[in-house]
């Protein structure tokens, strides 16, 4: 059973996703056909990579480029993509600008601030939730224009369905943690399609609802069968998701973010596909988006498919490159999906991506390598930052040795290993000593600075696991938080060369609005 | 004597520089203007911030928007750019792009290879200066085509005139370092103006000068000689600079690059020019333009002039925010007179600037800070890191005491300045007595790998009171090289929409030479 899956899944992948380079003059040709009509588009796809900025996607590019990396990737990934030589799909858009990112109150943006400002095209302060900056006022998302016009519209992500990125197009509320309050707006939205990770509202304390109006206490069971009154289709798992067919709105996600809250109910990092059990948790974003297409397609008014890649954040925040890199290539692949849609309908298509903030503070060079670069070494880790953390922490519970846990670190993360090229220095291994010591003996000979600066709110062997790995192939990180670099903007289709330039991310959502005839 | 140059210097600049700004709308107009009339335009303006990506102008443009930044840059430049508030220059550009840097042998580029890029359209190896990458072909540059096609050719730099960047735009050679070989193509170049720092190559050993023909032994003093036989004025200061008039060729410089060579025969850091005693030595990248546009202006063929802001990446080498700061906006302000020119001319100029590569993986965030930023902290810096090691130096000679060296880390850097909100964290006063202790006591308690790390080739005092008074403002520091980050692409005038879009550094020259007519 699970093999055959397995084998439609990658026959079914292989199609999807084998045809999506090479063809640049044709997409040149296609992308001047469709500014020539200068019509309004009808098939809208608007990608937005959480936490990517110009570095990641250089990174993920300069990665996958090294030789073996393909074949390592391939199999992490069960071999869901297949993914072969060639530039990544991002390389495809013809149009490319720069956007700046700040919130209305602070210079580093967040994602609810950034994300208010890429649905809506307003600035907004931290943590609210496509409202004015002063929380008074709700500010109408591109994807409600787009559903006002008639649309059919979808909304996909990595992460939960109720994260700030993705609810700053359904939702209107004061702070992004009221979950509650998002999932109430998911079912008052209308929309056709959601897809990605589950709600996570519950992990939270109730939101106040007194502030909205028809809103109701919300279980996870409840959310469901309120979803299935107003006629979804709700799948989850594989067999579920495969059965979905056009005809009813549908929530489809993956069992694991059903059934618990693990990682914030997130998809699995792509980098750890190879370790789930469940098929039922092994649905990828470009298979998100492609179910999607095929739920909303329509020759009356067409769609708008908005898609998150969520967790390229969170590998920045954790600093891990490697699966930062994973994340990247793996919204990189649900753009080929698009990008196949676009060039059958290159003259009705427009997709727009950006990010909406750099993170991390990643850096394409390294103090330690000088003007060296050696990313060949990333294809050493096979695990993400997350499993290899829960492995620490049992680990602390058996009370394992100093070498016991470097035996593990040489086996996830390449590092001791002469042959992998990646030998330790001595001034490394001192740094892997101090994080075990930090972590597995409690000795804290460090200032609360210091253990800020080194470990963030990380598990300390990991995460310097992943700074010396990171550091050894040529980058670095400067934050576990976001930073303030601007982030690129690429289209391609009916009018994308709007986007060319630089400008704000407000006027990201202002481009789509009047290219797609939403406003004047 | 002396205020009376200053007064009138300063009159002439305010002149210069306050109209650059807030015309943004007539700058859309007039570009439209230029690109319906599909000319070749005859004023072409090519600038290059070294070690300049977009992180560099961010934090430029954040720290000058800092209340009270303003009138302390303009105190530490003796009110030679009258800096009133307003956006960068860079702003006004109407098309933007983006454009990977990498060099024909190595992910990360340096100068040399860089510079064969922006100016000849053709990756080069490492070191090269306009030559292929096995160092066999020649590779005409865009300004040797500008030359060729009647126009007058200006070449400036704010470091020495035979420096690599500015090399390529006029010389062929192996090897960068062959200072010799590339002034002997100054000579034979028949540009029209040379302006900036003096040249630096009798600091090296004599290139072998049998790889060319015609070239002869040069001392500095030759080489005046051999320039006035060829008809150029050599203006050396500030009076014979002033004095420079239409009608010659010329080589304009400061008085103490021809004197002797100190800091590579650049300019001064813009932020130390309060401490020069001559006014010979204060005449900056803006007034070297200024200058340019008087010489060159014909109403014929036009003009091409190239400009190098040379030491933003000197400042990033040594991960020195503030003096970087400083650099950009001196670099900002020459592309001000540039445009005053466009606006003057906007259907026969085309102005483009770019970066040859980032430089010390600056970044727009810090772990210790989280998501915060302070850049009104950076007001507090009054001395480039060059002039502080300097002061290190003598302080060691005279074995100056950590109290006695922190006095004055507070006096130049505002460290431990509670009342500039400066107050130093245990951590970083354990790091500066470290450095000191490493330096002037040479305790070396640091493996090879952690010296190079926390100090790179810097004087540790120095190169850690910058590095805290950066991360306290919100910025990092990667590197002490270059990185692989692309560099944002701008342009205004004839065809600048040419400049839109994601493409390679060889594409920058190639869009110049073929909007110029230059090449089919």
């Amino acid at each position: 059973m699970k093999s055959g899956i397995l084998s439609k899944l990658a026959l079914c992948i292989v199609a999807l996703l084998t045809s999506c380079s090479g063809t640049v003059s044709n997409d040149n040709q296609a992308q001047k056909n469709g500014a020539k009509n200068g019509k309004a588009p009808k098939y809208i796809f608007y990608f937005v990579g959480d936490g990517m900025s110009t570095p990641q996607i250089n990174m993920a590019e300069k990665a996958v480029s090294e030789e073996g990396f393909l074949e390592v990737f391939n199999t992490q990934t069960c071999g869901i993509y297949n993914l072969k030589p060639g530039r990544l799909n991002l390389r495809n858009f013809t149009a490319a600008g720069m956007a700046n990112t700040h919130a209305e109150n602070r210079y580093i943006t967040c994602s609810a601030a950034a994300a208010t400002a890429l649905s809506t095209g307003s600035k907004t302060t931290i943590n609210t939730i496509s409202m004015s900056g002063d929380r008074t006022q709700k500010l109408t998302s591109v994807a409600e224009m787009a559903k006002a016009a008639g649309k059919k519209v979808g909304v996909i992500t990595s992460v939960s369905i109720d994260h700030a990125t993705p609810a700053c197009f359904y939702a209107h509320t004061q702070d992004r943690n009221n979950y509650e309050i998002i999932a109430n707006y998911l079912l008052s939205s209308g929309f056709d399609y959601f897809a990605g990770g589950f709600t996570r509202y519950d992990k939270y304390e109730k939101s106040n609802l007194s502030d909205t109006v028809g809103f109701k206490d919300l279980t996870k069971d409840l959310l469901i069968d309120s979803l299935k009154a107003l006629g979804y289709e709700v799948a989850i798992g594989r067999q579920q998701f495969d059965a979905l067919k056009p005809g009813k709105k549908a929530l489809a996600t993956i069992a694991r973010t059903q059934k618990e809250v693990y990682d914030g109910n997130a998809l699995p990092y792509n980098i750890d596909l190879d370790i789930l059990e469940s098929d039922d948790d092994k649905i990828v974003l470009a298979q998100f988006v492609k179910k999607g297409i095929e739920l909303l397609y329509n020759d009356e008014n067409g769609f708008f498919l908005f898609t998150e890649g969520g967790k390229i954040d969170w590998a920045d925040h954790a600093n891990d490159a490697v699966s930062n890199v994973y994340e990247t290539i793996a919204l990189d692949q649900a753009i080929g999906v698009a990008m196949d849609f676009y060039r059958q309908h290159p003259d009705e298509t427009l997709i727009v991506f950006t990010g909406d903030h750099e993170c991390g503070g990643l850096t394409l060079g390294f103090a330690g390598k000088d003007y060296e670069s050696a990313f060949n070494v990333m294809k050493a880790q096979n695990t993400s930052f997350l499993t290899f953390e829960y492995l620490m922490l049992d680990y602390k519970k058996e009370k394992k040795s100093f070498d016991q846990v470097m035996a593990k670190v040489t086996e996830c993360f390449g590092l001791g290993d002469k042959q992998k090229g990646l030998e330790l220095t001595e001034y490394e291994k001192k740094r892997l000593k101090a994080a075990y010591d930090h972590f597995f003996k409690d000795k804290n000979t460090l200032s609360a600075e210091e253990t800020k600066l080194f470990y963030g709110t990380y598990e300390p062997v990991t995460v310097t696991a992943t700074h010396i790995l990171d550091n050894k192939s040529g980058v670095d990180w400067a934050s576990y938080a976001h930073t303030a670099l601007p982030v690129p903007v690429f289209a391609i289709g009916c009018n994308a060369d709007d986007f060319n330039g630089y400008f704000d991310n407000t006027d990201v959502p202002k481009k789509i609005m009047k290219i797609a005839g939403f406003v004047e």
